[in-house]
């Protein structure tokens, strides 16, 4: 095996491994990158992984371990402890590639049924044995580390199986770390789907979209996963709490709920019952519009949402500049259509692309449509076709794969994303726009793709050429800018990529005092020995190794 | 005023003083009641409101609340305690017509502001005062009693106003103690609609809906409460817990979910954010359908929420002890149109209606309406025009009235709920029907009216006599043993009534150990000193008063 920093942090298979030419186009457009820029790989992180941080694991404990789950299923060598190090946050991908493994756990141990997982969890409380839980590690909020050692428990090796499809309650129950691709394969056999595609489909878990609270692409329809989880079974250091699956109760508050979010610091999520819905590809409706602006744009989605004639499932809007990125990386800058776009006053810079798909039964969806393409109308949007969505959907999974080629040729590339009103949207994107705005050689691209009748979320992509030598430093103060920024005009912390260590920082401020100690409380009664993702997660408990960010 | 006890249990307004002759007739069949059953009025509760259990608020502590809420705004006479010592569960209901007062409060006190909420809480918190918040006192649960005294905090005299209608975001921001008419009054006059109807609409307030977890008459399509909050403001004695209004977040488990069904255990609601509606009452399309047996029933109707073309609204499907009930009061019970029915093979005994409306943009709702109907034949229904559905809608909030004159007639009368999945709907059906069938003159009548992809409610009302002399224990055995069958065959506690005193002893073995702990861990961080309504509400302290059921 290949036991370098590169195959830790590169994401899924080899796809993308080069940049498109029209990308390249842009770069050096836009960053005034040289032929030699391309040619030098930087950082390429080729080294041998090699973990200077000693376990603290003592061999009586190693050896209880071992006797729950069996030899094969825990792992201390090196490279493993440094693949468990972390998720797929730009600033864990970047120490990587700078050979450095700040939080390794002290070993990886992959439990074999729920009741292991239950064994793991009341000894490591005992002995006061960090526990973080993992999935398909695509988190990008730094909520994998493992500042204070401990063990990772790897939930994808066994805990991976559907247990059971109601075809009468359309739910399914299925193990937390079953991957998005199992269950839907197995889901669609049966005539459903799942309705929940992150954009880390490929490579995250049911537990871990509840965990940080994730959201599909579509989730405008299918709604977000909170309003997925109809049921849990989770394992606390204060014992199991099993919800049962009604459709909705008044039996006091959801104790589920707190599951939702909770990024492993109340527990290990183990089963899960989720719903499920139709699967009927072909019949599904979609539609690209173009409007004149951002603002027409926001408003006939506005519009959309609150007429109640039915909701899309994909609802996207681009916003002018990553719209401007797409005709130039999708090949229609400057084509026929493009020129005609023009002369219609669709203009580079101000025109924005706007998708949308409807999921439900056939005559539905070309009902809801039609709706929608009169709303857009009469907002001023104009239909282009089907084309740009089936174009877009093809290559769904396919941005976060050229993350890593772009690092290669030093550019620095993060996500950032944020819940609003619609009465906060505008300020937002327009405060974002200016802090942006005010660093040199920045792309920046933004679009709206969750959509709900009281708001929606923002998601912020920023491309920028490395301050080489302090490549750390200067993407943290530009990233603390930024959530700064968009904090203070309104947005939230996360809509759907959840907190980690990385947002842990503003949970106080953000929350009120009040709110942060009720958060605090809950997790001392589940979690009384902080056992659980501890080490700054969610803000709950102080980051020891601040030196690491 | 007429300081009586029936003055304190009748519901609302003089409207349904008088049992209709058809409800008579069946009284009479079904009760074997003589026309000298019907003239004597029996416990009319006719005496002066005296309450024996004297006050135990200190002088001191009397002065303090007067300075912070003025002496107008606070009372300690024996009615205004009364009054506020219960909500219109029967056994309140029945307690009072034997002139029981158990659990009266010490004073009821009306704070005028959010801020005079904190200084009360914070104050009661210190000296060990019971406060139990009151918003319209429609709770069938016994969650307003004061076993141990304290105030009552009357949320409807002051804190009652629309506070911002945000039409951008589509939203009303309301403070706790409004009364439902006048908040829909206000929305409707902008064009909106909170679509949130319980049948105890007139005498509820947006705060109580959300404590108790409650669910309006078309909550299959706008949403049970849980599912229209957006945010709320919450004095605990743990601080004021503020959230904002986003769409949805990703910033660790929601704080504000803790207290919907907190049944004013955690602390007072004080500030509430909802979703609201489009307003187009003409546009509603409706229909009413029979079908031969409940089962084609409910068959049918799963199939309506499952095929993904759009909900109903108001969605409902009587039972056929409950139709039957509904064609002998209508008047259609041996009509021409009865006759055909059962000609065509609806069958007294056997027949089920269903209700179902769509409230949503005029093509929207006859487009589900077709799709229904379409759904609606192929499963064996017939559609019976619109007729029976305005009519229903016409008296929604009627029968609440009808209890009072039952209980003059001896008759006792009392109602559950409970969420199912679809797979053990017909199990806890059926249960429940062969419980209360081994009590004779029992009328039964069971209905489904709040629906889910993966399940539904189940509504249950029980008429029966009196046993003359032994109420409360003939009551008290039969309810116990009804909620026993519905929990052991597979129902939650409640799906929205809530829990209260009456339904808490069953929270912990329903819920389980673990479960409960975790409850009563997070009731004990925002209440410390257990002053937010003490004394056996949702089974989080001990009811102290055992003797008062």
């Amino acid at each position: 095996m290949d036991s370098t920093y590169r195959n830790i942090f590169k994401w899924g298979d080899k796809r993308e491994e080069h940049i498109a030419p029209r990308m390249k186009e842009l770069i050096r457009d836009k960053f005034g990158y040289s032929d030699d820029d391309f040619r030098e790989k930087r950082l390429p992180g080729l080294e041998q992984v090699r973990v200077d941080k000693r376990p603290a694991l003592k061999p009586r404990q190693l050896d209880f371990i071992r006797s729950v789950v069996g030899d094969d299923d825990i792992v201390t060598d090196d490279y493993s402890r440094a693949r468990f190090s972390c998720g797929k946050f730009y600033g864990e991908l970047l120490d990587l590639r700078l050979g450095r493994v700040a939080c390794p756990p002290d070993a990886v141990v992959a439990p074999g049924s729920h009741e292991e997982v239950e064994k793991l969890i009341s000894y490591c409380s005992t002995e006061h044995i960090p526990v973080i839980p993992v999935g398909g590690q695509s988190s990008v909020t730094g909520a994998l580390k493992a500042p204070e050692g401990g063990i990772a428990l790897d939930l994808t090796k066994h805990l991976n199986r559907i247990l059971r499809i109601s075809t009468v309650n359309k739910t399914v129950t299925v193990q937390a770390g079953i991957l998005g691709p199992s269950l839907e394969a197995e889901l669609n056999s049966n005539g459903y789907t799942c309705g929940h595609f992150p954009q880390s489909f490929e490579y995250s878990t049911a537990g871990g979209w509840i965990a940080a609270r994730g959201a599909g692409q579509a989730s405008t329809g299918y709604g977000k996963i909170e309003d997925m989880v109809v049921a849990l079974r989770a394992v606390t250091p204060a014992g199991v709490i099993e919800t049962k699956d009604y459709p909705r109760t008044a039996q006091g508050w959801d104790l589920f709920r707190l599951f939702i979010g909770s990024e492993g610091t109340l527990g290990v999520i183990t089963e899960i019952t989720l719903r499920i819905h139709n699967y009927n590809p072909r019949d599904t409706a979609s539609a690209a519009f173009i409007f004149r602006s951002f603002g027409q744009a926001v408003e006939a989605m506005r519009k959309v949402m609150q007429s109640e004639y039915g909701k899309p499932h994909l609802f996207r809007i681009s916003d002018p500049d990553e719209t401007d990125i797409a005709f130039r990386t999708g090949g229609s800058h400057n084509s026929m259509s493009d020129k005609l776009l023009r002369r219609l006053g669709f203009r580079p810079g101000e025109r924005c692309l706007m998708f949308v798909t409807v999921e439900g039964e056939r005559d539905y969806n070309h009902f809801v449509l039609k709706k929608i393409k009169t709303t857009v109308r009469k907002g001023g949007g104009m239909f282009i076709g089907t084309g740009a969505v089936k174009k877009w959907l093809d290559q769904r999974y396919s941005s976060a794969y050229i993350r890593d080629p772009l690092m290669d040729l030093g550019i620095m590339t993060d996500t950032l994303e944020t819940a609003v009103t619609w009465e906060s949207l505008m300020k937002v994107w327009s405060s974002a726009r200016a802090y942006v705005s005010r660093r040199p050689k920045t792309v920046f691209m933004v679009h709206i793709s969750h959509v709900y009748e009281n708001g929606a979320n923002l998601y912020f992509t920023f491309l920028s050429p490395m301050e080489k030598g302090n490549e750390r430093d200067d993407f943290a103060t530009f990233h603390r800018g930024l959530v700064d920024t968009i904090v203070e005009n309104g947005g939230s912390l996360s809509h759907h990529h959840g907190v980690g260590r990385v947002l842990a920082p503003w949970m106080e401020s953000h929350l009120g005092e009040s709110s942060m100690k009720a958060l605090k409380a809950i997790k001392r009664h589940f979690d009384p020995e902080n056992i659980m993702n501890p080490g700054g997660t969610l803000g709950l408990t102080q980051y020891r190794d601040e030196t690491d960010r």
